[in-house]
């Protein structure tokens, strides 16, 4: 299925058997996901897209045929019938100013990232497709046995992307850890807040069943935004924290009221990880001296993801996959076909993470 | 001299030998300063000031008398005759939840601070006075010998504020610092930041006085905001960085929109410290998309500083008292009848910085 | 009852009823602990213990009476009849150039300790006793409803230590995690390595009995010393790490060959944290070419721990009072009279954590 | 000229021009360092190295031709005539765990090394050679015109070296900062602790050459090993830090003694790099309870640098070229024919660092 960024719905399209080039693989894919960024990708808004896309960035798929001998990180050969992952972001070049020396390799401008910045006419290198092509260099990693695929779904890209975040939050032993927003990435980091260590997980957010999820995935209290005020969410963590606000706040929200408003959920001397704005939705006001220096604040925004927290993701998935509901969270499974239902149920915000499943089920 | 914070000029008070209690010393003023804060003082503009106060935060003196044994951080003994400083905050509790949890002193709510939240009537806690008394507890550093106390006078209160938002910067070999602001603040920053690694500082700021002075602490470039409108100061900063912009921004302007230009000096994934926000000047828009989170950028608040920064200031000038031209910033010297032109010469920005001598001269 | 470091077994001894001076606080001792420590005062092997001393520094307590209004870290006043613990390192100074330059509280040389560096002459200071003396400044906690004395008395004074340990060794997500040692601070961080995000927690240690309480607190394996060699030893924590060894190895064994293992349990550019040589065992012999400086290694003397240790604790404690066996680490529980027995049966290392109750029970 | 490894003088050897294939360079030899790893390459005591070799891994060359477009990590064009450096550590793979997880790429298993792991057989890979051959993916840096060639060569491969370790250090201002060894990587640590703000230097070692030298690069006190016992040092160390010891120490000696010295020149919560010991020169024995543990101390291996480390080197050369005597540094200057008697100089320590001039002179 392709994407061509005029808000149409999908289209199916048949391409030519893929020929692999030495130290490429060829997946017959498990199952993608619908994500808030393919809603974006549907209607155009992100830039520098070379329409037509097949989207779908994080995948699993299981191996058919690889192009020689290729590896995975641990130095283990790739090999026919294993069921693996990839790191969706590839190229990053290992060579520019901000890989070598910023070692900022988010902010890398070589990287390509498969079901956003490939193009349909390059190969399949998207999800939402009956085989991936993985190009020479794409990073692999082989599901653990003890971590079912659908459970690795489930945590999806929301996951490395939370783990990011929460690792840049830098939460201790008994902390209290706001999440602004109860989409993937921040029902995600409720889990992940309470592996680091957080004593208190407050979620402010909606709709109500994402809130339902939130609490079964381990959040000690959850505000609805439509119930309550600004003034009253603000208070609610401020009851809940002796006063002084939340060691750390994870705003995964996506509006940018959330990140003036997660800047007085903040105790003094406290975090903000800024993740959630990951498409330009407008402007802020904030009072530097009231809500940043004065409080000895720390606001760490937050772009993207490499591959230590893909890898870190499936180790934690992995540890934990029983501990956690996180099939729950997988709310509609579609055939290829079904994706222009996915996303429609997507852009409604009524699923939190929908699956595509291009050969019929996750086996 | 006492300040009534009604916008009048200060007023001459007499009061009586101070009776020192175990543990206080009584020094001798040699000098004290004159900052921004004063003015803010004078007008009232700083909320939950005990009127009259005597001014004057940061201030040397020779001890006249110590209340018993008295001992420093090293655990030597206070002696009459030797040039001191000391931490004009005090009464931090060393028992309160944020200096024992969030091991953020600064942000003690019980901090009480010499020549700014001291009441006359309490005694005489300000330098503008020919006499300090040092209450019991009150941290005090003797002057080494290889610092004149002019030369620590010249850094004031504007080093410690420095030193700890270059040391929140993170600075490390050959990065790329800009410098928001040639007040006292800036221009300690712009010493400090060489002797963190910093291959190249370049200070945007007013007026050509403080420019050249910033040039002549180090200052590889320097900017004047008269002359270069915002773009052209973008510009400017990335045409110095390779097109990236400053490793690390450190603001030390005051006026809000500083904190939304320094978003744009700061290269992706770099660190921009705000410290130069010290009353509440208003507020500033940012594009939280385009501004922090995409860039991956870290924003830094910091607020005050605790006694390591008021020692490590010590230190830095004592070992290089000689290699930058620090005296160059005292530009008045006052006697205390004329405490009141000295304010008024910095409330027109004429100075960088004028120390008040209230027993004539320093020695 | 009283140690007097000659071998002998504790005394009894009564005392006066206390008079409560300002600011102090009169706990009736609902249970205190018997750990390693304990053994090593009653023979004396601990230089400038003030004998004869009252042990017992960790303890929790029914408040009787307070000298005045006492408050806790949070401002709230402590009441009559509540039920508290308390950080048994007292008087850190922070005045000193450790407390105030390095930050590095748990050096202060004024510190000191409720049951080891008190003296019985100075009073009820250590928990083997029907009452104990807070002395004004001492810092209190409140234990929280959802968290049952005996529970925290499981943590005892290894949960602290351990908190330190684990939070120096910066553990993160995914990580293998191996601990030496499973006494007390060793089974303690078998829990909190996992609440930090490891992905695998292997214990190397004894006997049975204690390995098997580190599984069912969640380590995934344990390896007997008394059935391995060393060189075994190595090859099963390579074995179950890719080969590479441990990102993180937490050293709470005591001997110092433990030193020397862990070294080569780690893998390069990894962290071993040394938190087990409490008292001098002697020596090891390392090759710093081959064990730390081509490994690239990070090695991390961990001393004590201070009250921000002791308060994430109780927050651990209480968020998790059920999700572990806390309790089964309890395997002795001791009259006053009994305390003899039970330093016995530590010696014997026959129990992991023995209580004291010197009121019957834990009510 | 190339070695063997056999302990025989370095012999010449003619080559054919070479090809050069797209993205590598021909560079024209200006200068090459002959380093104290020349003199156990000379001897066969590293393992591992495809003798014969061209020896010289840190050079700077004149551009001759370059096989299609290549640029550096600004994204600039390499252009015949241009003088640059290069990263001797090349092929560090960016696919391994090391690499991608751990982010140690100085512990990348794949990593082949310029003058060292390269075969004569493999081509013009070293630096005594009138030519080198960069290969596709060598990091090359331009030397700003700020920075003399001799300069860069004074700093030789000391100076990324001795940036890793200090930056390792997390040195402050103020503090305290002991080095021990004055060789490349001593010296050059000499000027990297006073760049990072250090307030104090202390080398001790030898002989009195290098300790002058030292002196002339800022150190503030040496001590000569030569005539001062280890207990003598200590004293020397401790009655220049207050009794404490140095906030810092970085061990640049070499031998496996100093690591254990070292540890006692540091004081409580300090931290000891180690990145001498570059060899296997045996063991020293340690006390875990009283030099690790007990005193809180941070000990942190540090192995080879990467390319941010020269880059920052050359920032760091460019901006204080005539602010310290680097030149002073260069003792010796050889043409390829006068190799041999260059490292045998350096085989009797007569030198600090030895060039060899290829083609005659710098330039």
């Amino acid at each position: 299925m392709v994407l061509l960024g005029d808000g149409s719905p999908p289209e199916p399209r048949e391409f030519a058997d893929p020929v692999l080039e030495d130290g490429s693989v060829l997946l017959e894919t498990l199952a993608s996901e619908v994500c808030g960024t393919d809603v974006h990708l549907q209607h155009g808004r992100l830039s520098g897209v070379p329409y037509p896309i097949i989207p779908g960035h994080v995948s699993v798929g299981r191996v058919r045929e690889t192009g020689g001998v290729v590896r995975d990180v641990e130095g283990a050969q790739i090999l026919p019938g294993e069921v693996v992952t990839f790191l969706d972001v590839h190229r990053t070049c290992g060579r520019c100013w901000y890989c070598l020396v910023a070692r900022a390799s988010t902010r890398c401008p070589e990287r390509r990232v498969y079901g956003i910045t490939y193009s349909a006419t390059e190969g399949l290198l998207g999800g939402w497709s009956e085989r991936i092509v993985l190009l020479p260099g794409v990073q692999i990693i082989k599901l653990p046995a003890s971590l079912p695929p659908e459970v690795f779904m489930a945590g999806g890209c929301g996951l490395p992307t939370a783990l990011h975040a929460v690792q840049r939050g830098e939460i201790t032993f008994g902390d209290t850890v706001v999440v602004q927003g109860a989409g993937p990435v921040g029902l995600c980091a409720v889990v992940l807040a309470q592996l680091q260590g957080a004593s208190q997980v407050i979620v402010i957010g909606g709709p109500p069943a994402r809130l339902a999820m939130a609490r079964a995935l381990g959040a000690d209290l959850t505000f609805d935004i439509a119930e309550h005020s600004p003034e009253e969410r603000l208070r609610l963590v401020r009851d809940a924290t002796g006063g002084r606000g939340a060691d750390v706040t994870i705003e995964a929200a996506g509006v940018p009221a959330a990140v003036g408003e997660g800047l007085h959920f903040t105790r003094d001397a406290g975090t903000l990880v800024v993740v959630g704005q990951y498409t330009d939705n407008g402007s802020v006001t904030i009072n530097p001296h009231l809500e940043i220096n004065r409080p000895h604040l720390r606001v760490l925004g937050c772009w993207g993801s490499d591959f230590s927290h893909l890898y870190r993701s499936v180790r934690v998935l992995a540890r934990h996959a029983e501990r956690f509901p996180w099939r729950a969270m997988i709310t509609g499974r579609y055939s290829l076909q079904d994706a222009g239902a996915a996303l429609a149920a997507a852009e409604r915000q009524e699923s939190i993470k929908s699956l595509i499943l291009p050969n019929g089920s996750l086996g």
